[in-house]
């Protein structure tokens, strides 16, 4: 039996109006078997970065059968790409305006196409202001029911990609920012991808390809991992320093800051059974430096 | 191999409480392979002309085997009748309390009936304020399983009806009503359906039947279609005189306030990247008036 | 046909970042035909027992192959056990904090385990703060697809209990508490199971084994049935007292304050087209009386 189709859909479109209804509509007309799976519409109006960020964190947990559609497109109209690729984690579709960056970043890219043929899109009712449901959500349709991605449209090698957060490493220093705030007040930053080993020790892999200043520094490939005592580590944030990497939010007090290892390998700061992000007064951009040694 | 059962669902519950959920687990016990799709569950409570907006903008965009089903109810309970009927495009189930208005206005109803047989209820639980639960989920479920509309209770002919929302049209000048404020601020208005054609002309053809006053002005059937310069018509709203018509937030800069034609075809006031309700203090009910020529 | 798995999943995790979103990958990529249904993911940050309450309202209504997934866990990292058990209603998955109080407490537990099986968990990825994705997810899905709960780890025969709400039952005199206040400003009681009998009388049986001091003052099981007339009857709260219980919102004129019997059986105080918590000023734990007679 063929895989039944996986599209997930994160958009910054909200639950009060029906526009991701609508977009489920057009998947399922072309796909009626298709199951479709919510990450988020709550990303902030035209917050493409953030959307980059919520799709880089979800996106390893689904199979690689799974069509991941994100409409955060400010440009919808103008001459911005819609396209979509293929890795081997996933396919993915949506404007040309950096929102897959981390994943690109991530993954080796196997295929790529601009959504220009006009026999996947919307038939009749096409609109220059709402390429997610015209143009976007019939492209994840035809591909997760096995349309090859070369029937979409001409190949495209230049995709627009942010910049990878900052993240500078040096001698028992690196120095990151504040990547994330989430539903609960938790702090992510961009010190990652950070990994338990035996004895108290934490390894550091830089998430991304030549993130810091390491290909300078060091000469190596920029993705070389560190090593360092997670016990004695401090962590300088908000203009105060914190002693000491944990490993869960239950090692703690309540109510005391904490830095941890979050659920996707970033440096945490968070506060238990409380909001650090108020508490602390930070958002995405602001400052933060991991000290050791 | 039979069609999936298919139920949308729009309520004003709301996603804190589980009422959504129960109603869920209702259509899942009736029909085990149903697909749920979500129009929306922000409805404002009681809003029932909201509900009928968002339920108009969506239905035409899933298959015609679609069961949807809509429970903002503030007379749940009352004499008002639990209702559903079915046109080409679909099968609707909700409380007859002119919710479906704009449904009916476009579509030719094939069938309509009360949902009076109690073997269609939920057996046992039965509430005399959760008929989202206890009557309409039931009956969506059935619906989508393939049972007959007949076998749900008696025809229904009268069904309660909303006039239409405002629009008036004169010598080269339209009035109309903002009709929805959106997530994004877009303020969406009466005036539609508007359509490109060539040259960046504008075609309007009423969305409703007998919508404005060309019955009386010009003996029409209430829905001829209008033909005029999208350039250099003028949109006067809130006090001040917007020129032109635009495709494309894209076309227009950074915060500006433009009209364009909306993805539903209706004249629409945006702010690029920003909140035209906000910033122009539009609500639902306030005046806009398209002049041309 | 086997049947469908289902996993419902109830979350404090909000619908703004990607981790509900994960949740529903690792569960599809165990059990590729899944249906997950969410309840809520609007739970309070940390409020297990309002997690109990939605939880003990939503489950009643899904078939009894459903595995219902539960994820408000502050303790995530402690030695708080990763718990299963099964029903005659369905299956259930989540910390063993109390937030499964309500369902045992109805109902009879057929087997209960410890999660600690670590081939059940997600390989490779395992974190020490998100259980949710790492442990309970992959739990929930390896349910669902039929795999039995004895392989999942070591029996459990102490589950953490909350006591039930406040409900103390005298002669013609109830005493409960808020309990609960949803999206409406619907104010929902501890004083439950009531029900309709002929001749607008009410039966209240207690929701709970042993709840209220019936044990200790009426020497019966702490479930027996009470009988009293509806239109007698008076409710006392927030200091004002309330003649009558009704059985719709429609039966009271507009923003008038109204007793009636809830969609869950338990005794409410509403306001029609209006917020009853916001008016009354009413929260959980506030007392309420019920008296007749």
């Amino acid at each position: 039996m063929a895989q039944t189709p996986l599209v997930t859909i994160t958009t910054d479109f909200g639950l009060v109006d029906g526009y991701v209804g609508m977009m489920k509509g057009v998947v399922l007309n072309i796909a009626p078997n298709a199951q479709i799976v919510d990450i988020s519409h709550e990303i902030a109006p035209q917050d493409v970065r953030r959307a980059a960020y919520v799709l880089y964190t979800a996106y390893p947990f689904f199979p690689p059968h799974a069509v991941h559609l994100v409409v955060v497109d400010p440009g919808v109209g103008s001459a911005r790409r819609p396209i979509a690729f293929r890795t081997q984690s996933g396919s993915f579709v949506g404007p040309d305006n950096g929102v897959f960056s981390y994943v690109m970043a991530q993954e080796s890219v196997e295929a790529m196409v601009e959504l220009a043929d006009l026999r996947y899109h919307l038939p009749g009712k096409r609109s220059y202001t709402f390429h997610g449901r015209d143009v976007f959500a019939p492209a994840a349709a035809y591909l997760a029911t096995g349309v090859p991605m070369s029937a979409l449209g001409p190949s495209v090698s230049d995709p627009v990609m942010f910049s990878p957060p900052y993240l500078e490493i040096a001698d028992k220093r690196i120095a990151g920012e504040v990547w994330h705030v989430d539903h609960f007040g938790n702090v992510i930053t961009s010190i990652g991808v950070l990994a338990w080993s035996e004895q108290d020790c934490l390894t550091l892999t830089p998430a991304f390809r030549g993130a810091g200043s390491m290909e300078q520094e060091a000469g190596g490939e920029g993705r070389e991992t560190l090593r360092f005592g997670a016990g004695k580590a401090m962590v300088v944030v908000a203009g105060r320093e914190v002693v000491g990497i944990h490993r869960s939010y239950a090692e703690v007090a309540c109510s005391q800051v904490a830095v941890l290892v979050g659920s996707n390998g970033h440096l945490e700061i968070a506060v238990r059974e409380g909001n650090a992000a108020e508490r602390l007064g930070l958002g995405p951009g602001d400052e933060v430096v991991l000290r050791w040694g």
